[in-house]
């Protein structure tokens, strides 16, 4: 069966097109700028060169209609005909406590993801728009939701919660939810096929760092704490975002700037990009790092110090911890961010073995043999796991 | 030599008198309501009962006046003459980046006090009143300034910097200062000579709970983190204030209720008191807790796992632990605080003796005999700290 994976934001669709008998990808791409001058797809049938269409691409519906033109064509295409598509799969940014796994979009699932908007109002809106395009091309094709926070949601209520008064949480679903669930649910499940274990008897901790990152404290299976709450803003340094800061910081910022901008300020110029001055990307802040200059070192640590301090949260937080797993860009590419941040985690029972470190972008046991706790390099496929719960859902 | 302890507040005045030949206490009391309808002076003679004279007290310089006046008095005082005062000590709240240590006060370091009241408006104005009335009833007594922030002034830069946009530190100060350090200071110096150690060789956390709380890295004597940040908002739960939360949560309350008003909120209807919907005393929530009532339970939960966290990235900061050190109201008051706070430790070294927790206040070591981390309860003593700097710094 070949299953599309699609994944929208408010101005792009990123997809693949899976062969679920051996979960290989058959083709992939992404449209950019739909609704923006200078919109275009970009499209690759694997093991051919990428094909780039610029077109006018008003709407996520278009969008649609160029995808399935593009899978259908007859050199980069894949598909003879639409009908080989067994069942299409979205990610959906957020699930509020409606959705604690994947669900098979249905008018009921529309409406509760409606309430879910505003909780997401960047992402859940495009997400839905996504559904409906899919939905008007191919009526008759189920299709599966896969939410970013569901796999948080066994989160116990004292981790979830906030210390604030009831009522934001009971009136407006002030809470934890987190994000990057598909991912630290992917890294903890090979994490306990790579150490050949029962995931219910693990302790894992995940380390999703990307330009967004997020820490998830993984115990038997479930996800007992996470470092994203609310928002993705929360939690470990960032590529523009703050991560934590003391709340009187916000009120300070608001207070001259307001909250609307000061929501701004922390989420696209703070994080790297703020402390550096230079760079939201980790791989410059590190070149600057390496030419001397303070400012990039300071923002480095900072970055590398505060996943540092959420594995010792989070070894707490479970009694312990059997794995530190290592994934997304930075978790996957960085050897000196994983360095940095193992180094001193030798009370945990953590023994590296930094020889091992120094690579991009495979799966690698990168402590040492005689290591009590395992530290694990696992590269996300987050679009992997859509295809598989939609094969499952769908039907 | 006599010293006279001060703790000036916006409408309170706290103090003692100590024998400094000895550390005894010789007298305490405290001013309420100054300035406000109902104010008077509650006095103690140690080893007699309080005294309590109500009387208009406009002003802290009144306030001060009244004090003297009780040291003095035939039946309750303990001095003959002002001259036997040596000096006069007095808390200050934030020394900001100006002072790392307890200072004699001078012209130039009460404008320096008066720079730094910005980032405490709501007690540095109180200080700098308390220590210009004693400078106008005692002009010849030398008197030390000793802060709140300056023990944890030896924090690296990662630590104390938040990641947001640099002119936020350069222009406004904003960054983590740290409070309760005089506390933390006497404990973890007091934690030292119990496992007779020299604390160079040590990795002591020491939490520092109470209706205020934070906890603090402590490693070779120096801080090296803190939960508590640019304000004494952050950290774990706290009576009324909401510790850690997802900055967007501001944002989000800030939208509604502007900046000041969230402030309030944060700081006076958060915490214990926002969540169990009860009280902010952690007496009362307990004992709610032990009827059944689920937000209490809730609330308490929260505040227990919020500070087992911090020791779990404390832990990771410093590369391990030696001792952990609970201390202040609820410190050394709560066994069942200190129960549910080390319970699930084991990994990090952590084996406790709960059949030698079953106390109150005093200073006792309730990790068992072969715990490779010692879990200590110490009372804290600023006053005795603020006493010895003053004798030290005063001449």
């Amino acid at each position: 069966m070949k299953i599309l994976v699609i994944n929208c934001g408010s101005s792009s669709l990123k997809y693949q097109v899976f062969d679920m008998d051996n979960e290989s990808v058959l083709a992939k791409g992404l449209v950019e700028r739909i609704g923006i001058d200078g919109s275009r797809l970009k499209h690759t049938k694997i093991g051919m060169d990428a094909v780039v269409t610029e077109a006018a691409i008003p709407d996520h519906k278009v969008a649609v209609d160029l995808v399935l033109k593009s899978l259908l064509d007859a050199k980069v295409g894949v598909l003879k005909s639409l009908d080989e598509l067994g069942a299409v799969g979205h990610r959906v940014v957020h699930g509020g406590e409606e959705f604690a796994s994947s669900v098979k979009i249905t008018p009921a699932v529309m409406n509760a993801l409606k309430r879910c908007a505003p909780l997401a109002p960047l992402h859940n809106p495009a997400n839905i728009i996504g559904i409906e395009a899919i939905t008007a091309a191919l009526p008759s094709v189920p299709q599966v939701g896969v939410f970013d926070t569901a796999f948080h949601q066994t989160m116990p209520d004292y981790a979830f919660r906030y210390a604030v008064p009831e009522r934001y949480y009971k009136e407006d679903h002030v809470r934890r939810y987190g994000f990057h669930g598909t991912s630290h649910r992917f890294v903890s499940a090979r994490c306990a096929e790579i150490l050949g274990r029962p995931i219910e008897e693990l302790k894992i901790i995940t380390c999703h760092l990307g330009n967004g990152s997020s820490l998830a404290a993984v115990a038997h299976g479930k996800v007992v704490d996470t470092s994203m709450g609310f928002t993705p803003l929360p939690g470990v340094v960032m590529g523009t975002r703050c991560g934590d800061v003391d709340p009187s910081v916000v009120t300070f910022i608001a207070q001259r700037e307001g909250a609307e901008k000061t929501d701004t300020i922390l989420n696209k110029e703070s994080g790297l990009f703020g402390v550096s001055g230079v760079s939201a990307d980790l791989r410059d802040v590190e070149e600057g790092m390496n030419k001397g200059d303070a400012k990039c070192a300071l923002a480095y640590k900072m970055l590398t110090y505060s996943v540092k301090k959420y594995i010792g949260a989070y070894a707490a937080a479970m009694g312990g911890v059997d794995a530190i797993v290592f994934t997304a860009g930075i978790g996957e590419n960085s050897a000196t961010t994983r360095q940095m941040v193992t180094e001193g985690l030798e009370f945990l029972g953590v023994k590296m073995d930094y020889s091992k470190n120094n690579f991009r972008g495979e799966e690698r046991v990168i402590s040492a043999p005689d290591s009590k706790v395992k530290v694990i390099v696992i590269p996300t496929n987050e679009e992997l796991v859509i295809a598989r719960d939609t094969k499952k859902m769908a039907f």
